[in-house]
């Protein structure tokens, strides 16, 4: 077991990146390239096989067991197939297949960005020890994923604890999916900043109008970058109150780039949960930040990959 | 196995109904007592015993190897306690314990309702056949539960599947429970007959303001009917498209007195599902009345103390 090496892929909108990770969560061997996602569907898997190429130049290479996939959503795990939203020349891709040829037929798992995570912080992270737990990343946009009863919950297609598009406002603007007050379209970074600016928030001299720059504002005591990270620590709040009543979960787990604004998100998140986690038996979840890092997604795919990994509770992984 | 029985308990806040149950969903034996819900514990729980005693009189009892029950919530099932909202003379109650002593110490499962309910759709109701699945109440509150890879997931405390107090509409009405805009505050048949009356509908001759008055009106075309139903179709909507999107979920059963209204709940139910569950794991997603009518509380009570259906898939079931 020691000896066996699984080969990690973790797939987004702006990079590739690759590792091959031990069975104790530690990353031996990296590789990275930029995703072309404006470019068609067989540039980018060329990507994709580049950063392959490169792990398997490693000696290590031949103790690899198995690749694991974290993919920008949607993906369709049962169909090995993945159709991220920001790369546009991949719809219904057959990357499982594709990967698979690329490494002479190793074992391929594939599962959505925020299960990886989710896997990730459940072997290694804060969630490490709870049977039933709900990882997110709030960043560019929210994401999420699942442990019920001890096990990674990616469901039938790898999809699950997609909790940036559960509506909490059902009135409430449009999403870019095609719902309506989507966690996400409160929540994220660029909602973040985007309601500032329109509340009246200024930038500093440099002009930055992202988020961290919006929290660093907040930080400080800005009236109106309070209110917009209050106004996103609510809806955080009633989507993590919905998934707690829903599936029992004991703890929240937030990582990603909004999440690193630390206090000026966690207070008030912790707040309004009390306003919409109200049933006895979610009155005690429990809100952590991430721990796994940057890279969770290549820890996480590692995870889903390793039947060793996934699907057993942290105490009996430690043991 | 043909000759094992289940002692099933369905205890409401109106009646606490118990039965002898076989392997194949027939209600041998039948016992019944209205549930004393303004009294003390002692007394409610005296109306347990003598449902129990009726049926522990007849002599099928002899081949009875289990109790379930489902109950009101919410329920502690780790703790083998329950507290139903509208028993109050219930805060913490050892009816687990209560009920083995009263059997003789046979074994004993409790489960919240609405995860009873599921456990009886997916048994022999509409949910049969689905691994993936949520089945709801809709009636004077709203109450769920869920299927998931196969098996009923019960939650560690018995209470998953809670879909009527999840929020839907985060800056809502006040919730009973505490909360703001949970599905039941705007989808429960009191909340449809309630907004019906605020924005104008009047009741025939009969001064009937109930939700099956509204229903019955907005089936004869009333507008101000049909909008109160369509309103309550779309935080039905918005909370099944939720439950989709965070576990993944291929059918939604929704029985209940609401339900039976029919067209003029399911029509705009199935439209409005449209603008909520747009992710591609999600849209297509079926929506079905439930089946097992009156008797699901039973069902699902046996089905949830006996091993060998619950935790199993319908295919394995009718094996």
């Amino acid at each position: 077991m020691h000896n066996d090496l699984v080969a990690a892929l973790d797939i987004g909108g702006t990079k590739i990146a690759g590792a091959l990770v031990d069975g104790s969560g530690r990353i031996l061997v990296r590789a990275q390239r930029p995703t072309p996602a404006r470019e068609d569907g067989e540039t980018v898997m060329r990507a994709v096989q580049a950063v392959l190429g490169e792990l398997a130049a490693s000696p290590l290479w031949l103790h690899t067991t198995a690749v694991g996939i974290g993919s920008a959503g949607p993906v369709d795990a049962s169909a090995g197939t993945v159709s991220p939203v920001n790369i546009p020349g991949w719809r219904g891709f057959p990357l499982v297949d594709q990967v698979r040829a690329a490494v002479g037929g190793l074992p391929v798992e594939l599962v959505g960005d925020g299960v990886a995570i989710t896997a990730a912080e459940h072997w290694q992270g804060a969630a490490r020890g709870y049977d039933d737990a709900l990882c997110m990343v709030v960043s560019t946009g929210v994401g999420g994923g699942l442990v019920l009863g001890g096990k990674l919950h990616p469901g039938p297609t790898g999809n699950a604890g997609h909790i940036g598009h559960i509506s909490v406002d059902l009135d409430g603007d449009l999403c870019p999916c095609g719902g309506r007050g989507c966690v996400e379209r409160i929540a994220s970074g660029p909602n973040i900043a985007r309601r500032a600016v329109e509340t009246g928030w200024r930038p500093g001299p440099d002009g930055d109008t992202s988020a961290a720059a919006v929290a660093a504002a907040a930080t400080a005591g800005d009236p109106v970058a309070v209110a917009s990270f209050e106004r996103a620590a609510q809806a955080l709040a009633a989507g993590i109150a919905a998934t707690a009543t829903l599936v029992e979960i004991h703890i929240a787990v937030i990582g990603g780039g909004v999440a690193g604004a630390g206090d000026v998100l966690f207070t008030p998140l912790r707040r309004a949960l009390r306003d919409y986690a109200t049933l006895s038996f979610v009155q005690d979840l429990v809100v952590a930040p991430a721990r796994t890092g940057t890279d969770a997604g290549l820890l996480g795919a590692a995870a889903a990959a390793s039947p060793a990994l996934r699907g057993e509770t942290a105490a009996s992984l430690n043991g």
